[in-house]
């Protein structure tokens, strides 16, 4: 698979192979080094720290790199991308932006890949650690050039025998931990709160004497085998998955437990906040999902070690298209938070339709202090499939991520351009007509799949394609309420009062609906279709008039695709996804026109054809 | 799981096993009888023939049972069953009255079973035959108890390696029809049109030679090895499956190439007229997929062979709770045709709901000449499950079946009374309260979950519980095309025309509003929420009512259920699943309530609450 240099991602410019026998990054530095500038060229001085930091200095064309073990890696590839495509070298000393920069893969042990859009588990088959050591190697080097320390390697939803990884399975996960450590990647893993049950104890009551020692225990035989394991992730009494509430005890004694547990050895405890009632009843309209997870934890601000980090999805809900910011994320302000995002297009086209992230991570950290959160996490989008995710497009978002987890100021036209120019090399009008047709990418699926705010009309269960009421009548607390007069929820005050969870100035933006933003209109308000609209169209002119501009926007991809000197075989599948783009756009926007139009009776004032 | 008297279904009467060395029907009947009346009560005189007529004479208490090899056997559970349930004995020379009384259970080779919901195979898995023989044998008594005479053994979609049960895994297909011989029931094998291609040949066509050829072929070998195998059983063009449309051949081209390859050996070719458009466009009004079947086989009416069955679904679609009787099954007059039921609730509850089928079996033999069909064949529910079936009333259904394969003019209150007998052991009102409650358990389904003829309003895939436009936007040609002033899709001649199907009689009445059944107004009509009905009610007031009256009368049935004496631990279970019952009715008539509401904006005339 990492045979021809288009599954090498944006690493094309890295022709030779990595040998198998180095140990550091300072090593895996100098030997990306010698085989790009050639020996003679460069010199490495690691100062022996752990740190991250490095300097580039440029002399008569001989290159030194400075910092830490780890630093003088991302130096390496930082002068090696700066070289490839004219960009200007870092100025002084840098450092990645957030210590902790994670990749969460969702795998499972027998090699399925929960809400994975491009094939399998690269790491684990058949309940075993099964993997390609050059291909794991090259992964590495792509995490370390994206600038990602840590990779989570099961997913959240621990199913059996995943346990076993921090017990029975632990030798496995020590050499797999060696084979990343040269790329500065320390590995993570999920842990099933519930497993001193499965070991023969009576409870995993998190302030019983037998499950602490317990937990110690493990940790102890955990980081003796595995000794710079980053940590542990857990997801707890959230959609069946066991935790600290079946004792009666809060997510602060269950999670600081278990950090108690692994704080001698450095470990952190990622405590996933992704928690609400799974078991709604759709009658119930006073109960809000979006208001679960600060109701949840806001209590608990202060609550938490120091080593437990509140892993917080970027929106009250779960990675829809557009969502409002997390409150969570702007509301506490005693413990230390992650920032989760979604690189696998799980309800954003499912890496076949284009969706380029960065606009929406910029939306994001213009709306917190990047510094109120001490890391970030995505979960993957990387299997074992061709390009390693399905459409070449879309490892765009993993180099991405790690862009902005080193830099969350950074600039999305400038990220994608430069990775569009590593991995196709093409001229400079095409990468920009490219880089162009990336950035606009997000804004076209959302008008035709998910605008004003609403979400959740998707195929229940897979999420893939529309489905308006797939949802409607189900007991995920995911509801648009459509009747013939009106759509959407009422989230203000007179509503269900999610809006009183933000900052006053926040609240009062999205309280009013003349100030509240288009994009999130109908996320936070109940509307009537003839709503007037700022821009002077009614509300259900407004969704006709999206639809059908997104199902153009996403056709008018293909020629622009059709163009491009892509190398092969980018290309060749670039226009084979535009196809089921292109399709997909036209579902998206008939059906949601269809669903409207039989609601509300009213024609589209450009008399354009939307069915019966 | 045969061990207690209650999984013994409704054979509790027969309490001893049935030795392993029992070969033919004639020494079944004599071992049944010897333990049930003792011996010197009885004698049996089998004819040496295979037919399955019987007498049975009484004389001083001492009966005598004359007829062929099969016949002798139903003749002594005729009189099993009478002298338990007190019912007269048949008078003079009787035989069922179908020659083919066909089970088609849809197993898959690695122990799954399509469309089950009572368990797993009860004779596959891993790919292998799988089974206890103590439990085949009963289930071959229960078979011939109930009159069922053909089983088919494995699902219609035939999934790898089902292929081989007639090349590699023939020697197993042959031990496993030996098991069910002496119960008179015969095996039949559903086959892959495209096998010839996995054999090695370029092409499945079925008037190629050799193809023609390597089928003569494999029937010699299978009925060298299983003399008496029923046939073959085909569905081709469907459902992504393969057949002879590929070849631009015709479905009598490629029914007639097998059944040919099948012929000298007496065997059927059963091909199932279940083919429609899966891939059909939401936005296109003008195909109906009720036309389907009719349309594709008129035109082949006389073109089959003489041993071709065609069998054909109830209904012009799949197994709603109601649908018009198939126009096929009236129209075709020179071809020999199967009618096609469904025991495994798929959309009448899922055999966790209680849904009694006798009252819809009656309808359908009132509605054609039952002389018109040849055979009757309905899809299993059974499986490896608590009572065989999941809910232990679901078993009425096989039995009941086998009743009206006998007797097509059966009574739906006797068979139920007696099936209730059989089962209960109850006394006599006892009894009739139950079979109160099962002759009325599908009208009160009805009412919730799909009145006025509306279908589909399902679950997509699982089928099970309520979801009204989960199929709208879809493939699968299934609209309600419900909008904010009608419901309901016109299928007279100013609309699909799909009642031109019909003789002359029938057309009129469903043509016209006026004359057309309630019960199918919506099946055949799409009528404004402020239709007036017959009864004076509007429809959107009949709809409420009815989802009310639906609702009430399943939270009615546990009263009854409680009362009554039902043996244990069918009671704890009949408690059990009423429970689960009670909770679909409610979420039927919420969800479908509120989706009416919503769309027509008209509150319930009385008041009742109606969620937003």
């Amino acid at each position: 698979m990492i045979e021809t240099v288009y599954s090498r991602a944006w690493l094309r410019c890295l022709r030779a192979d990595l040998p198998d026998s180095l140990t550091s990054p300072e090593e895996v530095a100098k030997c990306e080094l010698a085989s790009f500038l050639g020996k003679g060229c460069f010199e490495i001085k690691a100062d022996g720290s752990s740190s991250e930091e490095y300097s580039i200095k440029e002399s008569n064309g001989f290159y030194t790199i400075s910092g830490g073990k780890a630093g003088v890696l991302y130096g390496a590839y930082t002068l090696i991308f700066a070289l490839e495509t004219g960009a200007a070298l870092p100025n002084g000393s840098v450092k990645p932006y957030y210590p902790l920069r994670m990749l969460n893969s969702w795998d499972n042990m027998e090699g399925s890949w929960e809400r994975g859009y491009a094939g399998r588990s690269l790491w684990f088959d058949i309940g075993e650690f099964c993997y390609s050591e050059k291909r794991i190697r090259f992964l590495g080097r792509m995490l370390a050039s994206a600038g990602i320390n840590v990779l989570v390697i099961n997913t959240v939803n621990v199913h059996y025998p995943a346990q076993e990884l921090i017990r029975d399975k632990l030798s496995g996960l020590a050499r797999f931990a060696a084979l990343l450590r040269p790329f500065n990647v320390r590995l993570m893993v999920s842990v099933d709160f519930a497993m001193p049950l499965a070991a023969g104890l009576t409870t995993a009551d998190p302030l019983d004497k037998e499950v602490i020692d317990w937990w110690r225990e493990r940790a102890r035989c955990v980081w003796s085998a595995v000794p710079d394991l980053a940590g542990f992730m857990v997801k707890a009494d959230s959609e069946h998955r066991p935790g600290p509430n079946e004792y009666n005890r809060t997510h602060a004694e269950g999670a600081n437990m278990l950090a108690r547990a692994i704080a001698p050895y450095g470990g952190k405890l990622v405590w996933r906040a992704f928690v609400y009632n799974c078991l709604q009843d759709w009658r119930d309209t006073a109960t809000d999902r979006a208001n679960a997870a600060y109701d949840l934890y806001m209590p608990l601000d202060g609550a938490f070690d120091e080593n437990v980090i509140l892993q917080i999805k970027h929106g009250p809900f779960d990675f829809q298209v557009r969502e409002p910011l997390s409150p969570l994320l702007l509301g506490l302000k005693h413990t230390y938070k992650a920032l989760e995002v979604q690189l696998a297009q799980e309800y954003t086209g499912q890496q076949i339709d284009i969706y380029a992230m960065p606009p929406m991570w910029q939306e994001i950290f213009a709306q917190m202090d990047a510094e109120s959160v001490s890391a970030v996490s995505a979960v993957s989008n990387l299997g074992n499939s061709e390009f390693w995710t399905g459409h070449p497009f879309a490892l765009l978002n993993l180099y991405a991520f790690g862009r902005f987890a080193v830099n969350p100021y950074a600039e999305p036209r400038a990220v994608i351009s430069e990775w569009a120019f590593l991995s196709c090399g093409m001229d400079d009008e095409s990468t920009a007509k490219l880089t162009d047709l990336l950035l606009a990418s997000r804004s076209v699926y959302e008008k035709y799949a998910s605008q004003l705010g609403l979400g959740w009309m998707v195929t229940p269960n897979s999420h893939y394609g529309v489905n308006p009421w797939g949802y409607e009548f189900q007991s995920w607390g995911t509801y648009n309420r459509a009747d013939r007069n009106a759509v959407g929820v009422d989230r203000t005050d007179s509503g269900t009062g999610y809006t009183s969870q933000y900052p006053d100035e926040l609240r009062r933006l999205y309280e009013n609906k003349a100030s509240c933003p288009d994009k999130l209109l109908l996320f936070f308000h109940r509307l009537p279709y003839d709503y007037m609209m700022r821009d002077g169209r009614t509300l259900i002119q407004r969704i006709y008039d999206d639809h059908f501009e997104g199902c153009e926007a996403a056709e008018a991809m293909k020629p622009v695709l059709s163009s491009l000197p892509l190398p092969e075989p980018v290309k060749e599948a670039a226009l084979r996804f535009i196809e089921e783009q292109i399709k997909n756009a036209r579902e998206w926007r008939d059906v949601i026109n269809t669903f409207f139009h039989r609601l509300s009776g009213i024609p589209d004032a450009r008399g354009r054809r939307i069915y019966d």
